[in-house]
């Protein structure tokens, strides 16, 4: 995906409907947390194996897929408002991570799900 | 950003620590969730100008970097596990919009925002 | 619980530490999902029978203790900010949702958990 | 309100239903995050003062007074699935915040609002 890209064209889309006055960063993450938690209704009364099974589903797959892209454009208009750069935000979150949880420590007791 | 190599290089941290048990598509769903709220968290308290200056302070813009690099990680790594291809899920919801919003319609009243 | 109590301690504790000027309607309603994602954080790695026997699990219930203080005090202020009476509110809806699922329909099929 | 007979009506309304199946801790969680998202949603591209200004709008307030109805309903079948006594919850957590934020410690500078 070209990130730049769809930035450009969410851009244009609010600018050309005066919409840029709502893009506030406080609201943009405001939708972002309601569009995370509509995808997360798709999921709430299944079992954890009927939600694997989910992408056999075509009508839940649709609704599934609408609401990932909600996400993502939120998520890049919201960094795109901030001048964040994603990628080297991504970077550097996947270095600590790496370094959170070294791979001989987490394997043996997935220490990151078993404490509070 | 290369969303493939990123989802790739999650895929395998997850195999290595063996956590591909805990990434079902509800949990990863719940985690998305989960991490926005924490994104909402740094704005929750702000007004809308404060939110607008957070880009000059420099702690504060520290913590919503990680924020949005843990939901564009979880973005990603549930599009991977679903099979989803993000960039057809964008280009289909941005062509929604653009008729769902047409420009003259839009404008005028900014409908979406007014509506309950 | 009387909850005009609650939330008459509410209201002094906010107006003690000169608070009220965060406590608007828009602002609460952000503190009550962020509170209400921190709840959910302590589950999302659960399988549903270990979210089932969380209640032996003294540490665990406690932290769920805490998330759902929090979730409660703020509904209960964003409740009073706007004047709105919660039974009258609960009363509605519960027969709101009579109407809606009637058992002979909602036993057989579960219809509200299978439909998207 | 009258806590306990409220959820006795939703013990009773989930079992005619055959619905106690789906209500596990974890899902109920998630339920109740997805309903404050619902009530975020209304606030969401208000300005703070237009937030305020919602008690004025009958069509709106009906809408919030819907949600909050969820939310309070889902918290009180959390608390009463998992055997948690809510008035000591707020009660402790109520003390809780009373330390940790000090009338003349937190006046002066809004320390909680003011830190990350």
């Amino acid at each position: 995906m070209n990130i730049e890209q769809v930035q450009q064209q969410l851009r244009v889309f609010a600018q050309e409907r005066d919409w840029e006055q709502f893009h506030t960063p406080k609201n943009l993450a405001s939708a972002l947390a309601v569009e995370t938690s509509e995808l997360l209704e798709v999921f709430q009364w299944l079992t954890d194996s009927q939600s694997i099974a989910i992408k056999g589903d075509v009508a839940r797959m649709r609704k599934v897929e609408e609401e990932i892209a909600d996400v993502t454009l939120y998520l890049l208009r919201l960094a795109d408002v901030l001048s964040l750069d994603l990628q080297k935000a991504v970077d550097r979150k996947l270095r600590i991570n790496a370094e959170k949880y070294p791979v001989e420590k987490a394997r043996g007791n997935a220490k990151k799900y078993n404490e509070l």
